[in-house]
């Protein structure tokens, strides 16, 4: 058995690869792969994925739920072109490489970026506080977990301002508030399903609003708000399998009994990180991710030691994002407590050895 | 047994169903679905999907292979962002929903969009001919096969002007000179894979020549080619089957042998279509598609009769889109000959039913 610790695209529940491997060779009648998305047998499919979203985060009213392609990075460019209004300024807070990556984009199509609040300083290891939220912009935009350091809000930013959130790594792992948000968006391949879908969460009094010059129908949420997620074909199995996924979810005590099997999966290796002299964590401990666990060797020079015994326990996925090295255990929803044990075990044999 | 004459998405062979489903269980000792994009497996999947597109259609040196995502509806939108130039002027043939839906795209990144030919005059049941390709203009578009009318080209149009095709629908149905185009884009759905990818071969020389002042990055096809489709988390599952398919298509003969293969099933259906009285096809006949197949009842009051005896014999996806009524045939290259002779076979059981 392997333990995939992998960033992402990353392990799900081995029901719902069952059941979806199921579904590649018979899904009433046809492959999943050979069904029209037009089909009332996929339209079904459709609307229990979006309900099922709804139902998981308690969204309110006032909301839709969108399906489209592209990931995070093509909602870099959804999220400024749909929230960018009369000043066309907006307040970014920059916590790595995926935040810049929406500062960029946001750029390119015209938006006025003001980066209020950054941890670049200190190579991204810490969440900023004690900001100023600027006022007299159209939006404000923040990245909820930042997987390549290893650092997640604990606490959103508090503002009258629309509130906008990449969450692709961190929704579905714990409780949020849906309405502080106007959008949330997030690349389907964490704790959502396969890579391949990208989940939009709307409050329906932002559609319609942009002011840009340029709105591709692709790019304009409204039409997709208006269309049900079926505008043009939909990644039809991403979709699917997200939705396997989120009825799995809830069948097994929904987004908050995640959080506490979250919370305890964190805890545990977290401890054995501040324990071990071997091991020592990459990030501000207040600011520490429970989906990306990044640490360092104290004893860089022992890497092949290390790495020779996580591999040999049947660990996978475990080095560092290539732009910021050392190590990263991804512990999305689906990954058992009984897999961070088994790396706890590797580290405490590795120190025990000396 | 099903015979889905399904428009797309569609049928594709049922080896790749059964192989698909193994690796959504075990791919290398994870499942498909959660290995990482960047390993060294996934990796290894793209570049021989990449490969076989060249392989298939005897892509000459000088173009590059893509994966996005967003279908040909996104694909609207990046032809035309990547095409323009100084006069941001482009010639358009529209014949029918998909060429509209291109114009309109185009029009909506500033595009000064010259429709030089068009079958509007006759709902689309034509393809244009003896029209004069505009001069000054920075690209010519074009849509190959109309899904949803039933009208193909037989021969592309001749410029020297750079020429851009959405093939969505017939690509590797039949062989093409690749050399002939700059751009050709398609969504996977019909004869490449499942729902969620989209193709683009690209001339390398038209990269990083957009005049559009709005160029978000995963709409620009340079960063894609220079990435090697892995500028961001690709739909790995679509392309993963995606190769699949490929390797099936070669091990199969290739695309010449499915052109063979397509030809035999079209002119079966359009015999029987021409020869029994109680149906007549729906577009002129010099201009049939071989992939759709469009036809109607002479008497359209005996349709829930027709409709209840093709149902009867397992027949799936007959209707023609809800736009246009009547039949249709979708004809795609994993559509056996056997299951044409059982629709055949339905018509004619009808005529002689009186």
């Amino acid at each position: 058995m392997k333990h995939n610790f992998g960033a992402g695209p990353c392990i799900l529940p081995q029901e719902v690869f069952k059941e979806a491997a199921e579904a590649v060779l018979d899904f009433n009648g046809l492959s999943i792969l050979e069904v029209s998305h037009r089909h009332k047998d996929f339209v079904a499919v459709m609307d229990e994925a979006m309900d099922l979203v709804k139902k998981a985060l308690n969204v309110p009213s006032g909301y839709s739920i969108v399906y489209l392609q592209g990931g995070a990075t093509l909602g870099f460019t959804i999220a400024a072109l749909n929230m960018m209004r009369e000043t066309k300024k907006a307040g970014y807070i920059n916590t790595g490489t995926w935040a810049s990556g929406a500062i960029k984009e946001a750029k390119k199509v015209g938006v006025d970026v003001n980066v209020f609040a950054s941890s670049e300083d200190k190579n991204f290891t810490y969440i900023p506080k004690n900001y100023t939220i600027p006022s007299g912009v159209d939006y404000i935009h923040f990245t909820s977990n930042n997987t390549i350091y290893g650092t997640q809000f604990k606490s959103f930013p508090k503002t009258d301002l629309p509130l906008v959130c990449d969450m692709s790594s961190d929704i579905f792992s714990k409780e949020i508030n849906v309405a502080d948000f106007d959008l949330i968006y997030a690349g389907a391949q964490k704790n959502l399903g396969p890579a391949g879908a990208t989940l939009y969460i709307v409050k329906d009094e932002i559609l319609g609003k942009s002011t840009s010059p340029f709105l591709p129908t692709y790019l304009d949420l409204k039409q997709h708000v208006e269309k049900e997620s079926m505008y043009n074909t939909p990644p039809v199995f991403s979709v699917y399998v997200a939705m396997l996924n989120l009825r799995n979810l809830i069948a097994n005590g929904g987004v908050k009994a995640m959080e506490d099997r979250n919370n305890a999966k964190a805890t545990l290796l977290y401890n054995e990180i501040d324990s071990n002299p071997l091991f020592k964590g990459a990030v501000e401990t207040e600011d520490r991710s429970n989906m990306n666990v990044t640490f360092l060797l104290t004893d860089e020079s022992r890497a092949a030691e290390f790495d020779a015994m996580w591999k040999g326990a049947g660990i996978v996925g475990l080095p560092g994002h290539r732009s910021v090295g050392g190590y990263r255990a991804s512990m999305y929803n689906a990954l058992p407590l009984e897999s961070v044990q088994v790396l706890v075990d590797v580290m405490k044999e590795f120190a025990r050895k000396g």
